[in-house]
């Protein structure tokens, strides 16, 4: 395979980062690993001198940063998204290990691009950014101590995305993921055709949206799943539509429009 | 074997570190990763304020940080000494990969304090500092930009130490799929929901339950995703449910089952 190739697909995405040491610290982690395409969402402060003084050298990296003002927009025509998290959460998106992780994404930047997602210095990733990704890695740490600096992990991942690289044998990835995009078109979608038919109601829709997502999420959908599943969408709406039309016609007293029933 | 015992005994020796901000994020990168024990020989500045700043938490490991004034004096007691080096040398000591040399200072780290050894910021270790080690170490760079930070490398190599430590797969949220007959429960009523709101046509169905079978199988589905995403079928055909009841309860007439409206 060409190592070079698939490290050129890798976007490392870092979300909302507060100090711009980290992110100069984070671009030269990236160069000595080959990695070369810097996204910032909503940096606080970039360019910024401090930033170019921990580069040390990687300032092409810095100059080339793609500074975003979103998650979608940083993620954009990626079709994999690996999301940092410092804990193992009691939720059933995958968690895998650095090790584990950095073959499929390696599989997947064979053709397309992928991204490498970290989140704040103190917080970390929202579980709305998260909930964009197909995988979540956590770097096994300490127990008592498990916040490795921003940069570190940047250099760890990239580290073992390199090395991933030099064994990797080229295979066929077995899905061919829809872009970001195309996801988030399915899942605005879904939400939409679940309030309408009455299953969501105001009720904390998130978590339960949430808990779809990441059963989409292990999925690794592709276009062609995300065309039928809503054109499956489509048809309950027109179901619904069709129905409630045919309600209100043989209810013509009823002027008020009438609920849609409850899910119980 | 007892990780914690084993790591307990390394110790991170860092040689002539220009750069106090660099001893303290190396301790916290120690920290993050199980080890304790630095050795710092000749140190340009320390104590220092940015040594603590950048230690973020890792205080402890400054504290009990050991001063000494030659390396011999750093190696006292040790048994294995894996050195670092940015470039591949021309001499006849072992240049190993980290993930090639972990195991093997592990395997001595058993009953006897270890060394992992890191030079100077700008120059790494002298011929005679490499000298004193067993085996030398050079993390797989890009050959066009191979200088990690220190503490970037301290990082890496406490990293595939700790992994290396780790005689299980670290402890991942498990998932819990759900039994088979769960699951073909689900299939069943999906398909019956897809008939019903006129998605599916006897025009081979076969096909595209087969497509949305794939697609839920990589999912692996849970009972809990079963439940919600059968609840979601069940609210997409209740309205209709509901309807004919009615329907039926206001036209008595009517002894025949009205049809459910077909998708055009």
């Amino acid at each position: 395979m060409n190592k070079q190739n698939h490290l050129s697909q890798v976007r490392v995405v870092l979300s909302h980062t507060t100090h711009p040491g980290n992110i100069g610290a984070a671009a030269r982690a990236m160069k000595t690993m080959g990695l070369r395409h810097l996204y910032l969402i909503n940096p606080r402060h970039f360019p910024d001198p401090q930033a170019d003084a921990m580069a040390a050298g990687a300032d092409d990296v810095l100059r080339d940063a793609v500074v975003c003002s979103s998650i979608d927009e940083a993620l954009q025509g990626v079709v994999f998204t690996v999301a940092m998290t410092a804990r193992l959460r009691d939720i059933s998106i995958e968690v895998k290990t650095p090790r584990e992780a950095m073959p499929l994404l390696l599989q997947q930047a064979a053709t397309q691009p992928v991204a490498l997602l970290f989140g704040t210095e103190m917080s970390g990733l929202t579980n709305e950014e998260m909930g964009k990704a197909q995988v979540l890695v956590s770097i096994p740490a300490d127990p008592d101590f498990s916040s490795l600096n921003i940069a570190a992990a940047v250099q760890v991942m990239s580290y073992e995305l390199s090395v991933a690289a030099q064994s990797y044998l080229p295979s066929t990835p077995e899905t061919h993921p829809a872009p970001h995009e195309q996801v988030e078109g399915f899942f605005a979608h879904l939400e939409k055709t679940l309030f309408e038919i009455g299953f969501l109601t105001t009720q904390n829709p998130a978590r339960l949206m949430q808990r779809l997502r990441r059963l989409y999420a292990r999925a690794r959908l592709e276009q062609e799943e995300i065309n039928i599943l809503r054109g499956i969408l489509s048809v309950a709406t027109e179901y619904n539509t069709r129905l409630r039309a045919r309600y209100q016609q043989e209810n013509p007293v009823i002027t008020k429009h009438p609920d849609v029933p409850k899910h119980q």
